[in-house]
């Protein structure tokens, strides 16, 4: 760090090197103020324009009431959602893509119930709701690009009344604070696929060939049964799947 | 279950419904003739003839000294492979074809010593390993099939002498029996493109173009020293990749 400039210009090109290696990545949420002052040992003046520093530099964004994220700035503008992960999940999406610097859009295209319920494989095991099911399918979009075709099954034996919720959170916050649900498992497998220009239900509007990734989900409570059957496609020239796995587990099996 | 069967046929029928139902899936151990004792009450005889009949009827193989497998059977011969599971990493590739009832083969295009080391992106990070490094690209074969091209990069700074260990189980297992380290984390990322027929360096033989998932990841030891890097290309018409999350985990974070 060099000497002789104001210390909330050290801090900020700390912070934005810390960017700039990935250690934090889009989506992230910066140390705040508090955490500045206590860190740096500053006055909460300093801490203040040295996150002012950084945003106005265009690396994140502040999202009042909530903190500061990092922006998205990479030049494929891939975005990255972590698998396997629970908290990663609860979070909407519609709050990644805020968060990482983007303005999301949803278009329902089909929201209905059926009444004779839904069947579906995942990974080569059927799931059944019973009837009635809450079917949704939206588009999402990030900046008016289709991101994620998005079809959702919901029990509402289990969840009375869902077609009268507001989508404002993600599906699995409603099941646990709305529903108070206890969620045993979550299924998930991915399979890709081609999607061509010409394609029947190809909302994706692309002009060549695209690999695009195939999610197949399903949400499960007590007893086996099941709340949610997801079946969704992501754009895979925009996204990529990422895994983090720490052996600790070592000792719990075998 | 009807009576008046010979009990050995009850239970291969049992055993034989649950590998229809996905209960237990291609790979899966199957009970073992001491667990079929204990949990049906049968003699030794039964429980042999129970295995023996499943196995007759080409559900299952037996590997010595290992136990009983369910084969894939699958119309699409679709594999599997479990993400973000520390035990599912350490099984080999090799091992779980096996169990599957494929018969793995391996080609080593390349193996060579990279005396200047190697960095890498992973999920817009980057790894480096200094020199030297190992560099083994494998063509990984079942049935004839190529099923994944698969290049790592080893520290020999951290594995020495690794160009003379014999590839008879998964690096990971090597790194843990053969060289005691103790690895903190595996950073994956999965991405997906289209191979073409033409597409220089595509071994796949695939005679029109076909979704591929790219896998990226990086084995990390204390301090953030990276033992291996992999940049990994799996056929997307034979492979999914799975995620079984539980949400026990809650109160671990926030």
């Amino acid at each position: 760090m060099k000497k002789g400039q104001p210390k909330y210009l050290e801090i900020s090109k700390d912070i934005i090197s810390k960017i700039e290696s990935s250690e934090l990545m889009p989506g992230d949420k910066v140390p705040s103020e508090n955490e500045l002052i206590k860190t740096y040992r500053i006055s909460n003046t300093t801490a203040r324009k040295s996150l002012l520093e950084v945003e106005t530099r265009g690396w994140v964004r502040r999202i009042k009431g909530k903190g500061t994220y990092v922006l998205n700035r990479r030049e494929d503008m891939h975005l990255t959602r972590l698998l396997g992960s629970f908290d990663a999940m609860r979070e909407s999406f519609d709050e990644n893509l805020i968060k990482e610097g983007f303005t999301p859009r949803n278009i329902i295209l089909e929201k209905t119930i059926l009444e004779n319920g839904i069947s579906t494989h995942v990974n080569d095991k059927t799931y059944s709701i019973e009837g009635p099911v809450l079917k949704i399918h939206r588009l999402r979009y990030a900046n008016d690009a289709l991101m994620k075709d998005e079809i959702r099954y919901v029990s509402m034996n289990i969840c009375k009344k869902m077609h009268m919720i507001e989508f404002d959170r993600s599906f699995i916050k409603i099941y646990e604070d709305k529903y108070h649900l206890q969620l045993e498992e979550i299924h998930r497998t991915l399979n890709v696929t081609i999607l061509n220009p010409d394609d029947e239900n190809n909302y994706f509007e692309n002009t060549t060939p695209m690999a695009t990734f195939i999610l197949n989900g399903v949400i499960l409570i007590a007893e086996g049964k099941v709340v949610e059957i997801e079946h969704s496609y992501y754009r895979g020239d925009r996204y990529r799947f990422s895994t983090r796995t720490k052996p600790k587990l070592m000792a719990d099996k075998q």
